[in-house]
């Protein structure tokens, strides 16, 4: 029984980057954080510290910033398609590449009623996001969006559920939902025009949070999953995340007061969080099914 | 020469209060986080650990909650300048009360075009804020905001500053101007329609931004803030603080590339921050102009 | 085609709980972080809103409270497979578990040389963690570390790697070496005395770091992987993260000054990151390798 | 009635440096955050966007990295009041420099029972700071530490407090107390051997956080600033602050269990906070007392 190297990865981990249209007086600006990992051949670096394998993650850094200059951002996974392929042609050994971009999102700042040419403000919070893996000549592209949070003050039941030893939860017919959304859907191709699809998949999943009545958070992750597929048929699947932030009543009344759902506590920890998969029936294996990072498992 | 009790407080921080108003179908939400803290004679709690003066952090706690549903929460100001009152009145060797209140937005999700009635989405990044304090008979009210991202992708300049032995800086006539600005402004009154006067204030600052075309950061901030006093004539003085977020054109000369005012790096540290207060000439003493937080001089 | 439920889990996340044990004067205090996540047949949540196979997250806090207190909580890996195997044995249709701990160290507070019997410090940063997984009646456990900050200011070399159009980096034989260690590793059974284990393989892991002459992080990681395999025989394989947090020397020259290897700037972004497995040949399919949180392929 | 400038500054935020000592085989490390900031006559910045006062940020920068070539680092007082009397004899319009200085500390690795000479680990969470101001002829020097973060299971009672008719809180006479210390020290002159009094007040601080049986924080909080001027008679006050992180034991009656102060949840927010200062009846006036950052009155 020897002790042999297994999956491995590197790279280099949060470029940030901005990138200015200055080409006409209405300026557009991207702005992005990439990170880049590549999967090859590194055993000798591992085994021996041998590096003539190691496209240095200095060099995958400058890649970033230089493909901006040449060929532009366009949308993220147009960029993180063409980086994830540049690496894997660049030299024989490495045999994969895995992109990650995360996008900002800028405003104009509006004066006298119209967007101003140059001056912006920023909206913090939600960000989009993808993810390209190239594996030999396999390409898959996982977009999604991560940080926007949504409420609902009503219209959110939750009872039924079954009674153990240490549960002491009360039912409710009417509850606040809070979560914060993050989710990652699966296109089939890489040859798509990825802004308006994910319009169209973010316009779903939060026009389906605001409508469903809710009778668990379960169901209301499942309705939107089921609501992104519908609305663009070259999404797969989709993986959502949501942590059910709680909203307790207070209990005012040794006060002498009623707290006819007022007023609520948020605490920050602990929260639920409810994960799952919506998907098409004919959907692919998983082994290109949407990851959020460097594969967590053994293989990187 | 001996040991003594110097300014003291205390309080409790960072209550995370949600309101709902739901009287009529379409509900409404206040989000805040409140801080309180109390100053008056509390020399036996610190000097013989008797805490017959301690009007528990517990207390105010549920005093902030019971409150809200008791009053409403309205304005964070006329919240906070209600709480800060209370406390004042509410024993004897309680002299003074400090209220800081923040206040993070919601936006209704859009359906089909439509404002839903309950269901919410939150930008994130920028707050609204206010610290009401009461000193006896005397009360201030400093308003601001916080986490207010902006950026120009011209008409920023820099020149003419001076060289040292330890100058390497290259000048330039057209660069990235970027910031978070936080802002305080002091009120001459308590008595106002405390919301209408933010939303002028946050424009003026934000055209301001817009319009100015820079040439130095502190010419920004300081037009900024005179456009502020003079959007609003109750508003003493103001308070800006903006770290200078560089954005660096990444040198792309060793891949043969330029780079005219395009591909920028972000780096996070360091930043340049550039503080200003603004204010009328004939403005109160410093005594009570506007503070962020407990008093960081000996006086908390 | 239609469209389908996949993975899912839920479950309550990051129940912060401090325990005290008083049963002697010497007290001894154990800080834990548990997230509980539940797997099994909980369709109908998912598409009816039916909870009736819903253990709410409530209850599973409540549980992690409880066992606490009538069992203790031991070594946390006890304590999470005590956890796992309750909610799989609580309702038929509960066929899996994942239990996660992370642990806080407190040290105790020295007092005339002596250690105090109940007055602790925190060092923070480091924590221990694990991963506890039941799957019907398989389970594994993946232990680990977190957030282990070390830095070797000599006996790290970089050179020998390819040069492409964008490698500018310049090799060195003598550079910082400067990481924030995440490991994980899968112990081959469950019934094991974990905690004399964990301090062998984190001793194995910082002394190799502190010994090995680094040709490549790479290199480094895999003595590390290879140490803790060599040092606890019941670890199958290990996984290594390891961030390459860059020091980079000053250019002083415009100053008139040399900088021999003296004075670094270290920017927080982007970073190196390299990760890599190391295990014994004979280690079991990936399907119950190491995870560090609920798997982000399309099985959560 | 005319709007003027009021007190004003900038300088450059966190810069962070690590200066190595590979003067003798056991190397040493030193680990910077450093923060400058010019007060003086920038009005013409403002009101004109004229730079010629304006010693940029940069060039602050660059002055800090420098120096730590040139000097030395030495006691982050010495490294602070080195950069904030250069800066203030840099150029005749600048008056006032403030210099903030964080320290992140670094323990050697041990490697079969010895002290490695050039491999460190960093424990995290605590830190050492000091800020320098230079007005003109006059020069402070406020040090201190942040993140000291220390807990009681015993030892600790509250109870006596006055009740409103929002006080619920029951009265304990045994109750877990813990907090994150941050304080702050000014000392008398500026000619003193820092690294030993660092250690001092350290000590007393943590000493007699341990052995004071404590009736209440603010009790706690005053004996631990009584010790620190007792130790060290350079000390002329001390401005301490203490969150009250709230351990709650938790309510398992509804399982059928006791908890005789045991288990114990911990929420993040909110939390009490006590705050004051401990002086010396001599002490100077509040204009040069302890400052934790640019003052936040409008005088920054």
């Amino acid at each position: 029984m020897a002790i042999v190297l297994g999956p491995n990865q590197f790279g280099k981990a949060e470029v940030r980057l901005v990138r200015i249209d200055r080409s006409r007086t209405v300026h557009h600006i991207t702005d992005l954080n990439v990170s880049t990992a590549l999967r090859g051949d590194f055993d000798d670096a591992h085994l021996l510290g041998d590096n003539s394998h190691i496209l240095t993650t200095d060099a995958q850094k400058n890649t970033v910033y230089a493909f901006a200059r040449e060929y532009g951002t366009g949308q993220i996974e147009d960029f993180a398609l063409r980086l994830g392929r540049h690496f894997v042609g660049s030299f024989p050994w490495i045999h994969g590449a895995r992109v990650e971009i995360e996008q900002f999102a800028w405003e104009r700042i509006v004066v006298d009623g119209s967007p101003h040419d140059h001056a912006f403000s920023q909206p913090g919070g939600e960000r989009r996001t993808t993810v390209v893996t190239v594996d030999g000549p396999s390409v898959s592209v996982v977009s999604g969006l991560a940080g926007l949070v949504v409420l609902k003050s009503t219209g959110s039941e939750f009872h039924g559920f079954p009674r153990d030893r240490y549960t002491t939860l009360a039912e409710t017919t009417d509850r606040i939902l809070a979560t914060e959304v993050t989710a990652q859907w699966r296109y089939v191709t890489t040859d798509l025009d990825f802004g308006p699809l994910f319009g169209r998949v973010r316009d779903a999943l939060v026009t389906t949070f605001a409508q469903v009545h809710s009778l668990a958070l379960q169901q209301t992750l499942y309705r939107m999953g089921e609501a992104a597929l519908t609305a663009v048929e070259q999404v797969a699947e989709i993986r959502i995340s949501m942590p059910n932030k709680h909203h307790f009543l207070v209990d005012l009344s040794p006060f002498g007061l009623d707290n006819p759902d007022i007023v609520y506590q948020v605490p920050d920890r602990p929260y639920g969080l409810i994960e799952a998969t919506v998907l098409r029936d004919d959907a692919p294996t998983a082994s290109d099914r949407p990851q959020a990072r460097p594969d967590t498992t053994s293989a990187p």
